[in-house]
C-alpha cells in the first residue's frame, strides 16, 4: 500500500469513523481503525462492535484530486495516535506507505513516523445486509425523531430491551417508542415503502445518540435498511451500522389512557422555565420531584419545597382549563425532557387524576405523544 | 434588608466572587455569598479561606440606576444556589427581601423564592490591608506575567512552598519565579513605587490561576499591596485577596548556568509544533521525553521511540548553530511550556553539555528565562 491524499479530506472521514471507536473496548483490533485502499479510493471503518461506521474518500471529488494511488492494501492503524498524528502533520499533503509486514510510514514535510499497524484481515466483518429493501427519511426528521424519543430509554441495565427505542412499521407509518417506566416519548411518522417482512425492531439509544451527532441538519435522504439482527443507516458520505436490541419489546399501547378528567393547554416554554426555576430548589432534596396545582382565574402554580433550604412558588396563566381540579406532583427532569421534546409550541396536557401517569402532546398535532407517571407527595 | 437590583448586573457581581467559592470547603459558611446592602450600594464576598474576591455594584452606574434600596443590612446565602436561582428568574428585575432573622425571599415576576441565609456576622473578616504601600502594574502585563511563570510550580505538595510564585522585589525591578525543580521559569520586569520593607513573597500559583481568569485583557492599572501574610490586587471592579504561602522560598539564582557550549537560534514555533508531533509517541511511553541532536548543515533534529508504537523523527533547519555538537533529552511537556511562555517568536537555546540544565530565551529579549533539566537516555 502506497498513496499520497490531502490530509484535511482524511481527518474529515476520520472525525466520522473516530466516533464508533471506543478505547473501553475489549477487542483489541478495535481500537484501530481499518484503511482499504482501491484504484477508486479508500474506505475508513471503525467499530465497537456494537455501532460501526464506515466512510469512503474517493480518489477524485467535485474535480479536485484527493488521493494519488501508488499501490492498493489494507491495514489497522491504532485509532486515537493515528488521527492526531494526521491532525498534526505540518503540510496537507500526507504520503501514506506500508514497507514491510504491517510496518506503516506516514510522510509530510519533514516529519516521518513509522507506526506497527496490525493485520487487517483480523478485522470483524461487516454484517451482511442486502439493500434491495430499503425506505428512506429526510436527515432532519430522522434528527428530530432520535432526539424525541430517545432521552426517554432506559439507562439501567435491569431491562435491556429498553435501554433501546422500539420502532414499529404498522402500514404507511413508522411508530418509535421510548420508555424508562417511569415515562414513555412516542413519535409516529408517515412513510412510503416501509418494510412488511421485518415489522419490529429495538435499536440501542447509543448507537441513535451518536448517529444523530454524525448525521448533518440537511434534508437529504438517509436510507435505511432494517435486517433482524442490525439496521443499517446510509447517507452520501458514511455507512452506519448498529446491531439491534434482542428480546420482545412491551406492548406500551395499553399504558396510554384515553379518558381525561382535567386538561390544561399552556405555552410550553413559560412552564418548561418555571419547573426548571422550581427544580433548583427540588434538585437538592435528590428526589426533584416539584408540585404542580390547578388554581382559580385560568391559573396553575408550580411549586417545591425544601425543608432545609427554601421554597419556590410561581403560578402561570394558562390557555384553557377544563375538567376537575388537580394536585399533582411528578419529576421536574422528567416533565423537562418531555417539553424540550414538544419543543416551545404550546402543549395540552391530559390528566386522570393525581395517581394516574398523564399526556403532553402539541396543540399543532399529535405525532409527538409524551407520558409521565406522577410521584405520590400529597 | 429590602432592595431591587437589575438581575444582569447582579449576575456580573456575582460570576466575579463565585471564582473563589469552593465547593470543597470545609467552613460551612463559605459555601455561602456573603450580601451587604449599605446605602451606596451592594458588596458581594465570596471566599475559600486562601483565596477571596470581593465586588461592589453601586446604587447608579454610568447614570443607570441599578438598585432601588428600602432597607439595608447584610445576609448570607448559598452561593452556588443563590447564582442558580439569580441567573434562571424570569425578568431583569429582581427583589431581595429578608423577613425575618435569615429568611430572605427572592421576587422576580411571579416567582417566589424563599431561602433559608446564614448570620453575615459569622462570615470570616477580611484581612486589614492598609492601602497606604501599593505599586500598580497594567492589567496586560500582570496576565503575561502571571502567564510565563506560573506553569513551572510543582503540583506536588511535597515542599509547600514551590507550589507558589515567588515575587521578588531588587531594586526597582520585579522578579517571578516559579519551579517545580525539574524546570523553572523566571520574568523580570521593571516598575515604579515597588515596595522597600516586604522584599519577597510567595503567591500560590492556584491564587495567580485564578486572578488571571478574572483580570480583562487592557492595559488598566491594577494596584498591588503586599503584606506579611497576604496579596491584594485591586481593578475598579474586584479586590482580590491571597493568603501567601509561608516558608523561605530556595535561592535558585545560582542555578541558572552562565556559560555554554552549544547555542541555537531557532523559530519558536517550528519548534514547538515539532516537539508537539514528537510527543504524540513519547507519551505512550508515560515519560513524554524527546530526543533532540545537532546535525550538519544548520540542521537539528527532533525524534522519539516508542518501541510497541513507532517512531518519529523531523528534521527542523535553525537560525544559527554555534558550539559542540550535542545530543540530549528532555521532557516534550516542560520544553513546549517553555516555548509558549516565549511564544512563538525566535528563541535562543543555551546548553552546557547533555547532562546540565539549559536555558532558553526569546530573541528579542532577556526579560523571559526558562530552564529545563534534562533527562539521561543517551
Amino acid at each position: 500500500m502506497k498513496f499520497t491524499i490531502l490530509r484535511d479530506r482524511l481527518l474529515a472521514g476520520l472525525n466520522d469513523v473516530m466516533k464508533a471507536v471506543s478505547s473501553k473496548t475489549t477487542i483489541p483490533i478495535l481500537t484501530g481503525i481499518k484503511i482499504d485502499v482501491t484504484n477508486e479510493g479508500m474506505t475508513l471503518t471503525g467499530s465497537d462492535a456494537d455501532i460501526t461506521i464506515q466512510t469512503f474518500i474517493p480518489v477524485e471529488e467535485n474535480g479536485e484530486q484527493i488521493m494519488d494511488i501508488t499501490q492498493t492494501g489494507s491495514i489497522v492503524l491504532q485509532a486515537r495516535m493515528y488521527n492526531e498524528i494526521i491532525r498534526k502533520l505540518p503540510t496537507n499533503e500526507v504520503e501514506i506507505e506500508i514497507t514491510n509486514g504491517y510496518a506503516t510510514i506516514i510522510r509530510s514535510g519533514k516529519s516521518e513516523f513509522h507506526l506497527i499497524g496490525l493485520d487487517a484481515t483480523e478485522y470483524p466483518q461487516l454484517p451482511e445486509i442486502a439493500a434491495d429493501r430499503q425506505f428512506t427519511i429526510p436527515t432532519d426528521l430522522l434528527k428530530s425523531v432520535i432526539r424525541e424519543t430517545v432521552f426517554a430509554v432506559a439507562t439501567s441495565e435491569s431491562r435491556p430491551v429498553l435501554t433501546g427505542v422500539n420502532w414499529k412499521v404498522e402500514g404507511d407509518a413508522l411508530i418509535c417508542v421510548a420508555t424508562d417506566s417511569h415515562r414513555l416519548a412516542r413519535r409516529k411518522v408517515n412513510l412510503e415503502n416501509l418494510p412488511n417482512d421485518i415489522t419490529s425492531v429495538v435499536i440501542p439509544g447509543k448507537s441513535l445518540n451518536e448517529l444523530n451527532k454524525i448525521l448533518e441538519d440537511t434534508n437529504n435522504p438517509v436510507q435505511i435498511v432494517l435486517t433482524n439482527q442490525h439496521v443499517l443507516f446510509k447517507t452520501d458520505d458514511v455507512l452506519f451500522f448498529s446491531r439491534l436490541l434482542e428480546g420482545n419489546y412491551p406492548d406500551t399501547s395499553r399504558l396510554i389512557p384515553e379518558e381525561f378528567k382535567t386538561m390544561i393547554t399552556i405555552n410550553g416554554k413559560s412552564l418548561l422555565q418555571a419547573i426548571d426555576r422550581a427544580s433548583l430548589l427540588a434538585r437538592e432534596d435528590r428526589n426533584n420531584v416539584v408540585r404542580f396545582e390547578t388554581l382559580e382565574n385560568q391559573t396553575v402554580e408550580i411549586s417545591s419545597n425544601s425543608p432545609e433550604i427554601g421554597k419556590v412558588e410561581e403560578q402561570i396563566q394558562v390557555e384553557s382549563l377544563e375538567g376537575e381540579n388537580l394536585k399533582i406532583s411528578f419529576s421536574a427532569k422528567y416533565m423537562m425532557e418531555a417539553l424540550k421534546a414538544i419543543d416551545g409550541q404550546d402543549v395540552v396536557i391530559e390528566f386522570t387524576g393525581a395517581m394516574r401517569p398523564f399526556i403532553l402532546r402539541s396543540v399543532a398535532d399529535d405525532a409527538i405523544l409524551q407520558l409521565i407517571l406522577p410521584v405520590r407527595t400529597y
